[in-house]
C-alpha cells in the first residue's frame, strides 16, 4: 500500500515535492537531535490546494501525518513518532510568501511557511514589527510559532503567538480548507476557531496561511543589565517596573549565575559587562513609542529608587545598539552555554509571578535531594512566570544522574502542580512530554482534549502521539 | 416529569437557589426586552458544586439551561429562546466573590457573578484594573463577560476579554468540573481549553471561576474630542496616533453626526463640547504610565500635525476628570439617544480597519437603495474595525422600514462579507444572529462548530440554539 501511496503522493506534488530517500533525512531530525525516525517521504507543497490533496491521500492510505516548520521544538512535536509507524512529513518550507502588508490597520498576511527574521525585515522597512521575540526567530517558521503557540520575551505584554493571529486558513483533516484568514480584531460570530488552532502542534489541522498583528517599532530603547543578590530582589524590581512604567516594559529576564558563568566560558563573543556574576542577572528593557518621549528620567527614577531600597547592586545600560545586541546574545547564549557545557535535563514551566522564588527554592531542594551537587541552572521570563529550570549532573557523575532522569522530571513537575503552574510553558508537549503530562493533568482535562481530538480527527493521523495519546495513534 | 424535576432542582439548590412563578419573571428577559419566553424556574447555584447538580439534573430531565449574566446581551443569548421548550435558567448572581489579588504578578481571581464596576473598584484600590471598558460595565458580570468575549473600547491595544482570562474553571455539560484556574500567562500543556469557553455563549459549559489580568492603573490621561470633515481623515489621525504614540493610545472612537444629534436632543445632562456638530466626531485617548512621562507634547506634536494635514477642523481637550467624563458620556449614550429617538436595527460588525471608509459607504449605498432617506448612524472603535451600523426610518416611514428588515439585514452583512468582516464583532450570535450567520459563513466553518458543539455537548441541552443550530435543538 505505501507504494501506492507514495506513487499519488509525488503524482499530486510534483517532483519539487515530493522527497524520498537520503534527501529526506535532513527532515526526520529537529535541532535537537533526539531521534531520527524514517520518513516515507517528505511533501513540499507550494499551495493550500496541494496541502489538502496530501492531507486526504495520507487519510486514505493510514499514513500519520507530521506537519513541519523551522524544526526549532524542544519537545518532538515536528518529526516521525515512531518508526515502525508509516510516516508523511509535510514541510510548510515552499509556502514562504509575504503576501499583504496593512501599515493602517497594523496587519500582515503571510503563508506558512515565512521564517520569522525575514518577516520582520520586510516589516521593518514599514516601521513594523510582529510583537515577539525569541531566540529562533532566525530559522522559525509563522505555521510552526502558530502551531506551537510560541511565547518569548515579550509575552508578559503582547502576549503569546495566539494573540498575534487575526485569522487562520487551515486545512483539516478531512481535506477541506476551513478560510478563516481575516484581518479582525474582533470576531465573535461563533465558536473562536483560531484559537483552537493556536497550539495544537499539528494534530487538528495545518495552518497554511495566517494574517497577524504587527505594531509600530519603537522609536527609543533602554536596555540594562542589573544585578541582584537573590530573586525576591529582583521581583520587588520587577514590580517597581510594573507601577512606574506601565505597557514600556519591554524584557524583564532573569539569568542565574550557573548559566552565565557557562555562557562566558563556552561561547565565543558574548562577553559578561559586570565587575563580578552576581547571583541573578536581570535584563530589562524598555522602549518608547516617540523620541520626543524621553525614557532616561523614568528609568533613573526607577533605578534609584531600586538602588535605594537596596534591589540591585550593580548595572549597566547600554549606549549603542552593539552594546544592546550583546546583552541579549548573553541572555540568549544561556541554553547554547549548558549544552556546549554537557548534556542536560530541560524543564519549562511556569508559575504564578509571584511564585517564582518560591517555586525555584523548593524545586531546587527536591533535586538535591535526589542527587546532592545537581547543577540547577534557572532562568527565562520573569514577568510572565516562565522558569526554564535546568539541571546539569555534578562533575564526573553523569551516569548517575541521567539514570535518576525520571526522578528529577517527577520532582520538578510535581513542584510544579504543587503551585498551580504549568509543566509545558512555551515549549508546548509535544511528543516528549505528553506522558509526563497525563501524569499531571487532571482527567477531565485529559478527556476534554481527547474529545476535542477525536472530533476534529476521527482517523487519528494527524500528527499522532503529540498532545494527547489516543487509542487510534498507531492506527 | 418537569415537576419531578423542579423538585430535585429544589431540593439540589435549596430554597435560595431556586426561583419560579411571578418571581422568575425578571429573569426571562434582558435589558433589550425583545423576548420573553417563560422558564420552569431561575436557578441560583450558591457554589461550583451546585452548578454542578443544576447541570445534571437538567441533562438528566432533558431541560435546556440558559446561562445567565447581567443581562447586557444584545443577541438573546441569555434567556430562554422558545416558549415550548422546558427551560432552566441559570444565575450566577449569588456567586460573586472577588477571591484573591496578586498585585505582584498583576492577576485576580473570581467567581462568575461579580459585577465589572464593583471589580475594577476593589482593583482600584490596589492601583489595578481589568483592561476592559465598556457602557455596561455596572451590570455585567465576569463569567457573561467571558462567556461573550467582551470587547469595548480598548480592545485594540490590550485584548477582548479572552485575552484578559489565564485561567477558568468550568462546569462541563457533563456535570464534571473542570478545573482549569490557573494563574498562567504562558501554557501551552495542551489545547488551549480556555479559549473554547471565551465567546461560547454558555454553550459549551458553565464558566464558575476565571482568574484574570490586571494591570497598573495609568498615572495620567488625555482626552480630546475632534472634529472630522470625513472618516478618510478620522483614519489618517488614527494612523498618526500609532505612529507617535504606539501603546500610549488608550482609545480612538468614533460617532457620526446623526447619532450625537440625537444624543444632544434626547439625552438630559449630555452636551456636545465643540461649536457645532462636524460630520464625524472622533474621541481619542492617551495614557501615561508614570506622571514625570508628561503626554503633553507628544499631543501637541500630533495635533499640530493633524491640523496641517487637515486632518482635524476643530477639537478640545479634556481640563478635568469632569469633562473627560462628559466626552465619554456623549460617545456612550449613542445607543441610548438612537433608543430614545424610536426603533431601530442594529448591526454590530467588523471590517479591516483600513476598509472602515470604505465599508460605511458602501453599506450606505446599499440601505439607501432599499429606502431612500434611512437614517444611518455608524459609530464605534476605529482602531479595530468594530462599526456598529444602525438604522433608523425616515420620519413617517416606520411600517413600510421595518417591513423591509430582512432586506436591509441582507444589505449590510453582504457588505461585510464583502469585505471580508465579521457580522457579529463584539456582541456574538446569541438565538437572534445564528440564522443570519448561517446564511454568511463558509459551510466547512459551521460544520467545524457543529462537530465542536457536538463533541462537548452531545445532548444539545446546554443553551441550546445559541450560536449553532443543531439537529437536537428542541431535544
Amino acid at each position: 500500500v505505501t507504494s501506492k501511496a507514495q506513487l499519488e503522493l509525488r503524482t499530486a506534488l510534483g517532483e519539487a515535492g515530493w522527497i524520498t530517500g537520503i534527501a529526506s533525512q535532513p527532515y526526520t531530525e529537529d535541532w535537537l537531535k533526539l531521534s531520527a525516525n524514517p520518513a516515507l517521504g517528505v511533501a513540499r507543497p507550494n499551495s493550500t490546494e496541494a496541502v489538502a490533496d496530501c492531507v486526504r491521500l495520507c487519510r486514505e492510505h493510514h499514513i500519520a501525518l507530521v506537519p513541519q516548520g523551522g524544526k526549532t521544538g524542544m519537545v518532538l512535536g515536528s518529526v516521525p513518532g515512531k518508526p515502525e509507524q508509516a510516516t508523511v512529513i509535510l514541510s510548510l518550507e515552499r509556502m514562504h510568501r509575504i503576501e499583504h502588508i496593512d501599515p493602517i490597520g497594523g496587519t500582515v498576511c503571510v503563508e506558512a511557511g515565512v521564517v520569522l527574521d525575514q518577516l520582520q525585515q520586510v516589516l521593518g522597512e514599514n516601521n513594523l514589527q510582529i510583537p515577539l521575540h525569541l531566540g529562533s526567530s532566525g530559522s522559525a517558521q509563522i505555521g510552526g510559532l502558530i502551531s506551537t503557540n510560541a511565547g518569548g520575551s515579550h509575552a508578559f505584554r503582547d502576549g503569546m503567538m495566539a494573540e498575534q493571529v487575526l485569522g487562520l486558513e487551515v486545512v483539516l483533516p478531512s481535506g477541506d480548507i476551513w478560510q478563516g484568514n481575516r484581518a479582525l480584531l474582533k470576531d465573535n460570530a461563533g465558536y473562536a476557531l483560531r484559537r483552537l488552532f493556536c497550539g495544537a502542534e499539528g494534530t487538528l489541522g495545518i495552518v497554511t496561511r495566517a494574517t497577524l498583528q504587527a505594531v509600530n517599532k519603537p522609536a527609543d530603547i533602554t536596555t540594562l543589565l542589573l544585578s541582584c543578590e537573590n530573586l525576591e530582589n529582583a521581583l520587588a524590581l520587577l514590580g517597581l517596573c510594573r507601577a512606574h512604567t506601565g505597557k514600556l516594559l519591554n524584557a524583564a529576564e532573569f539569568m542565574h549565575a550557573v548559566g552565565v558563568n557557562w555562557v562566558t566560558q563556552h561561547c565565543r563573543d558574548v562577553s559578561f559587562p559586570l565587575e563580578s556574576v552576581p547571583p541573578y542577572t536581570v535584563l530589562l528593557e524598555f522602549v518608547s513609542p516617540n523620541a520626543a518621549l524621553q525614557l532616561e528620567p523614568i528609568v533613573d527614577h526607577l533605578l534609584s529608587e531600586a538602588m535605594q531600597r537596596e534591589l540591585v547592586s550593580d548595572g549597566v545600560q547600554a549606549s549603542s545598539e552593539q552594546q544592546r545586541a550583546a546583552m541579549w546574545a548573553l541572555r540568549e547564549s544561556i541554553p547554547e552555554g549548558q549544552r556546549l557545557h554537557g548534556r542536560q535535563l530541560k524543564h519549562d514551566v511556569a508559575v504564578p509571578v509571584a511564585q517564582i522564588a518560591n517555586f525555584i527554592a523548593a524545586a531546587s531542594a527536591a533535586v538535591q535531594n535526589i542527587m546532592a551537587g545537581t547543577l540547577v541552572n534557572p532562568f527565562g521570563h520573569m514577568a510572565d512566570g516562565n522558569v526554564h529550570f535546568n539541571l546539569s549532573p555534578p562533575a564526573g557523575a553523569d551516569i548517575e544522574f541521567f539514570e535518576r532522569s525520571d526522578a528529577f522530571n517527577k520532582a520538578v513537575y510535581d513542584t510544579v502542580v504543587q503551585f498551580n503552574g504549568s509543566i509545558a510553558a512555551e515549549h508546548g508537549l509535544g511528543r516528549a512530554k505528553v506522558a509526563l503530562a497525563d501524569r499531571v493533568r487532571p482527567e477531565v482535562e485529559r478527556a476534554l482534549m481527547r474529545t476535542i481530538k477525536a472530533a476534529i480527527d476521527p482517523s487519528g493521523f494527524m500528527n499522532p502521539g503529540v498532545i494527547v495519546h489516543m487509542d487510534n495513534d498507531s492506527h
